[in-house]
């Protein structure tokens, strides 16, 4: 490979997984407050199927035909003035696009330092679903110990990470899947109530689990039909978050039950927001997440590695819902 | 009248205006902790005219058969460990119940004093619609300085007060009415931008009147019908609190919209809360709203008051809508 030069892949035109091929683009340079990580490893996110089919551009700013949204990695240049990180430390954080390559400039804000005792490569199936989990449950919801916590697709990557940390800081957990196997494997993470998320009535239920009382915190990654069964799940001020709307984007809303409640329901998105927010986020996971993730010794559920070559099919597997937690490319 | 007692307006039985009737009742004694305060005047709020009908009971622990939500008057007696106030001191607050009558028994603690240079009476019409506003708007919602919020039904009792509230802190102040000749009343008392909340299609003349950003505050004491379009008016990040739900208590709810604008919906009652919580709110109210509402000069919107016996003439002028701001009792 030419001097100055990386492999990456990168999206030759919008269409299927096969779009995805490996090409030779040029090594990006650190500036002023900017570090160079040299992946390890590149995590594969449904918005990254989304982006390879032309319907979800990269932020600006962002490379736009190579995807990814996260990596981990090791810092090997850094920029005029970075103080956080010296070539050597390893660390994974989010990018607006481009993680699918072999090199990564991140602001150093942005950047996390991997949690003791997690692997490298695992460690790029961290930031984008743990982030996220932890935003919007903990930050804005401000889920605390003692609360009880309703986490919709426990068995995702988002719904998976959600359960560990809510463990991890003293509260309760129900979990709802379509799934029974994906509900099986959330119970040895240690979900405290496991309800089937089908056509069974989980609202009932999740009453029956809290004598009457509801939740506190409702983690919903499913959207539209479980809305008015958030409403009639939740506390005396409960808070409902949606983080994903992949079954339905339209919700019926009882504003009676709401007032009675007086419970909140609140959208989020990590990807569209301002640089400032994310590092401020970034800082505080660094700050309050990482040191949680290291004590208790909690790690991202991972399925399978792929090498840069085998995108497509790691594409084909998430697209086919064949996995149980994160797929990555791997660059070594 | 016998020792010990006091006049009251009392619910003879469910029924229409005419089953309100002035009786002598039982003069309260205050308990440990507790003020009587002979009563100037007892607000009149719609949820009076539903307790009288039989369908919005008094919680326990309060008077079922006199209904009032709301008081001024002067401290005449205390009780046992009495620390914030004294007889003689002039003071206002919200009951659950009994607050049609010469004198009230209250928590020292959910106790406010009446703003310097606020007429006694006129103070009866401050407490439900100021802190209503106040809790929803600023202590909930968090509006700030510079920052913009949308009152729907901006004529109301709440309304009037979330508008004062709100540029008396240095918002800008968006409201919508039905009816032409409030929004000019309300554009008396500071109102930024008047919308017709009929037809017109105010989500539109909201976006245009905010350099096509949004609002970050909307105060909605409409419901049903006005939620989608409250969606289309919010900022990133706004708050959309919900009050009252008379146009309607189904919302249709556009999750993406929601999750695009990190928006949340959050609904809202007062009556209904645990005693701490609303000691609390008095307790905050006291310490930052009674200064803010002195120091603006700000006054509760009143229209009409009537003796006790005109109580039933009271109830029919606000079940005919024929109010602008609030009717009183006066017990002088």
């Amino acid at each position: 490979m030419a001097q100055g030069a990386m492999r990456a892949v990168v999206i030759r035109e919008p269409g299927p997984p096969q779009v995805l091929e490996v090409r030779e683009v040029p090594r990006p340079e650190p500036g002023p407050g900017e570090i160079r990580v040299q992946v390890a490893g590149s995590g594969i996110n449904r918005a990254d199927l989304l982006q390879r089919r032309g319907a979800y551009p990269a932020p600006p700013g962002w490379p736009q035909d190579i995807p990814g949204l996260e990596y981990s990695g090791v810092v090997e240049a850094v920029g005029p003035g970075v103080s956080l990180w010296r070539p050597g430390d390893a660390v994974m954080g989010l990018v607006g696009g481009g993680g699918y390559a072999e090199a990564v400039v991140v602001d150093e804000r942005e950047a996390l330092a991997v949690p003791r005792g997690m692997d490298p490569v695992e460690a790029a199936a961290f930031p984008e679903a743990w982030l996220t989990a932890w935003d919007a449950m903990v930050v804005q919801m401000g889920l605390s110990a003692g609360e009880t916590v309703l986490i919709h697709a426990v068995g995702s990557g988002v719904g998976t990470a959600a359960l560990q940390i809510a463990r991890a800081l003293g509260a309760r957990t129900l979990g709802t899947s379509r799934t029974p196997a994906k509900l099986r494997k959330a119970e040895d993470l240690g979900l405290d109530v496991a309800l089937d998320g089908g056509d069974a009535p989980w609202p009932d239920a999740v009453r029956d689990a809290t004598d009457g009382r509801g939740v506190d915190v409702v983690v919903d990654l499913v959207g539209g039909p479980y809305v008015p069964g958030n409403l009639a799940s939740v506390a005396e001020r409960g808070r409902i978050v949606v983080v994903g709307v992949p079954g339905g984007t339209r919700a019926d809303v009882d504003l009676r039950a709401l007032m009675r409640r007086r419970a909140s329901l609140t959208g989020t998105v990590l990807r569209a927001r301002p640089r400032e927010e994310k590092i401020a986020l970034a800082r505080d996971a660094a700050r309050r997440l990482v040191p949680l993730v290291e004590r208790a010794g909690l790690r991202p559920v991972t399925d399978r590695v792929f090498p840069p070559e085998q995108a497509p099919d790691a594409h084909e597997v998430m697209e086919a819902n064949l996995n149980f937690g994160t797929l990555s490319i791997v660059w070594t």
